[in-house]
């Protein structure tokens, strides 16, 4: 603290002088917010007015749970120990309700409007908004006749795509995990600013995402139940299934042919992609071994095949995926990328899962690329980190771009 | 209450026998969420667990405050009166604490990140998202020299702007009210289903929609402070002319720019209009009356020209806005539509100061449009209607669209 006490900030154009110890509002509060705020070394103040309050406590989802402490003004106030970077999903418990920090915007995960907290990586700047040319981010509606139902898809279009009218780009679907929905990738994963910043660099090619929602059910069907943020119970495995079923039809038969019939893509195999993280990446896997005449390209974020993740189960590459891993030259021809990705720090269930994976792939000369994103949790640093290195990974072979 | 007391529920897979009264949950809940709940009497309940709370309560921003009253289960409830229609912002109150509903969605409004709850409008759907072709919201940053920072914009582009590629489209810049921000119109105000169905209906000419955001402070000099919702103390009023100053240079001269370089719009005064709710309305009348070579049509809801709507001053015709409606008839023909537009139950100050205005372009023989929403305050039903009667008279006059 005494190392940066004094140290001068450029904060949205002001420059402040001000002894706070190098705390710095988080860049996810409101205009004009001054709580939650974050130090250089990771730790994030929240502060709350709740003067009749007998207990005040904040809950990160991926990080501590801890009492806050009330101060004479009507305050309660809590400094955490260093924190991972990126976004976390916070809330405040008063007296037993929990609720959200109206400071902080909202961001929809654990199946609720959430409060987040940005901690910023010292130097990293891949997701952050740079001098660079900027896509855009499209709402777009969408009519499903396998759910029977307007559908909202959000859908990345590079910088240029306005101008350059007779350009054609290859397509990434890019799926959020349980309880969160298609605002995720951008809003939380900051995925337009990864891609801006990768595109402007010359890493990766510029191409479309589409960032679907992730819940689908059949036209006439009931909604399964779906709670919880990570892949758990029987229950939730099955209601996932049940789901990823109606999913897989829904993108195949509904989203592909939407996209590919309103935006100028090419629409080949050679240059379609599909990635998600938890439960968007069994979706991933389930749609795209289903559909290798679709896909070419196979991104698993803290989340690929169910059983073999998830269960005990070693991969049984002679039967697994109806066989499309049976021989592997001819896979590595037919399959230009299969990539998997877990942070350290997540649960053993999910992280040993992914790692068994990766091992029976390697056991059955299987080519793919496994990462391992370090001191993070199923979060969205590390998802980020996924995108960052999956991405210039895509649309390198095959039919080249006209 | 007596009627219905032994309805069965589905509440969340759990299956509670419970008091229903035919409520509803709130189409601004998060999936799953069963409270907030409305009435077929536009009865409003909410519900939050807060089982060691010693007083929690709800406040609606334009509708009642009220203490929230404890249930054997932890739960605290509270039914409403009857509310007007449309989207109602509100915060709970445990025991001091100020803090947002996370079953509800949030929407930026009062500089917080604040719950919503909305309340049908018994047979009305033009703000409702219907089987009817679908636009685009579209989130773009552009670089602006004015502010040298980059900004984010929504821009609404009407059905088959896509597919269309040749066709050019006239212009609104749609402006929301202090304290929110450029996702208010959308997210709050549903104008792209409101432009959707409008044009659907054959009712108003396809046209791009850009919403942007109203702060603005010029490169090197410090943010104004700009808190309420409200229009009101001289600090305030102070701080939005500095901000109008810099968004009108920002507006003319960096977004407008842009927005024609990059869309397919038609570049002239005959296809741009401008509106604004409240700060921007106030918004809208000093950049269009400033700049009649750029707008024909100008719209001002719950805020137009300062003085005249917020002091007590009679509008002086011959010198008012650089003396731009000293001939009537010359205005008639530069200007195609003035359109004002304010609630019966707003305020008194902004309610008889539209209508203040609003004589004396009758007395001065300006030809315009004046409407009032009936039953709604300073809230975003208002807004929703004065965008669903304006939106179809722009564009009727001046050169034909190609």
């Amino acid at each position: 603290m005494k190392r940066i006490g004094l140290v001068m900030f450029f904060v949205a154009g002001l420059c402040l002088a001000q002894d706070s110890g190098g705390y710095q509002p988080a860049t996810t509060n409101v205009p004009g917010a001054e709580y939650p705020r974050v130090d250089g070394n990771s730790r994030v103040q929240i502060r709350v007015k709740a003067p009749e309050a007998t207990k005040v406590r904040v809950n990160f989802w991926s990080g501590p749970k801890l009492d806050m402490e009330k101060q004479i003004d009507g305050f309660w106030m809590v400094t955490t120990t260093p924190l991972a970077p990126g976004l976390h999903y916070y809330m405040l418990n008063v007296d037993g309700a929990e609720v959200s920090d109206p400071n902080s915007y909202s961001f929809y995960g654990g199946s609720k409007d959430a409060s987040g907290v940005e901690v910023p990586e010292m130097g990293t700047t891949y997701y952050l908004p740079q001098n660079v040319p900027h896509g855009e981010v499209r709402e777009v509606w969408y009519h499903s006749s396998v759910t029977d139902s307007w559908r909202h898809v959000l859908l990345y279009t590079p910088p240029g795509y306005d101008v350059q009218s007779k350009v054609r780009y290859p397509v990434l679907y890019l799926q959020h995990g349980a309880g969160e929905d298609e605002t995720g990738w951008t809003r939380q994963g900051r995925a337009n600013f990864i891609l801006d910043n990768l595109i402007a660099s010359g890493s990766c090619r510029p191409m479309i995402v589409v960032m679907a929602n992730g819940y689908a059910r059949r036209a006439g069907r009931p909604s399964p139940d779906l709670t919880g943020n990570l892949p758990g119970s029987p229950e939730a495995m099955a209601a996932m299934q049940q789901m990823a079923e109606a999913f897989e039809d829904e993108m195949t038969q509904a989203l592909i042919p939407f996209v590919d019939a309103n935006f100028r893509t090419i629409a080949d195999r050679n240059h379609r992609a599909m990635a998600g993280l938890s439960m968007g990446g069994m979706q991933t896997f389930r749609v795209t071994f289903n559909h290798l005449d679709l896909f070419s390209y196979i991104g698993g974020f803290s989340g690929a095949a169910t059983a073999q993740v998830l269960g005990q189960e070693k991969l049984d590459v002679k039967t697994a995926f109806n066989g499309a891993l049976a021989d592997p030259a001819a896979f590595a021809k037919r399959v230009h990328l299969l990539w998997l990705g877990v942070g350290t720090e997540e649960p053993a269930r999910m992280h040993e899962g992914m790692e068994r994976l990766h091992k029976s792939l390697d056991e059955a000369n299987i080519k793919h690329v496994f990462y391992e994103s370090p001191g993070t949790a199923h979060e969205w640093q590390t998802w980020r980190r996924d995108l960052k290195d999956f991405a210039p990974r895509l649309f390198q072979e095959g039919t080249p771009t006209p």
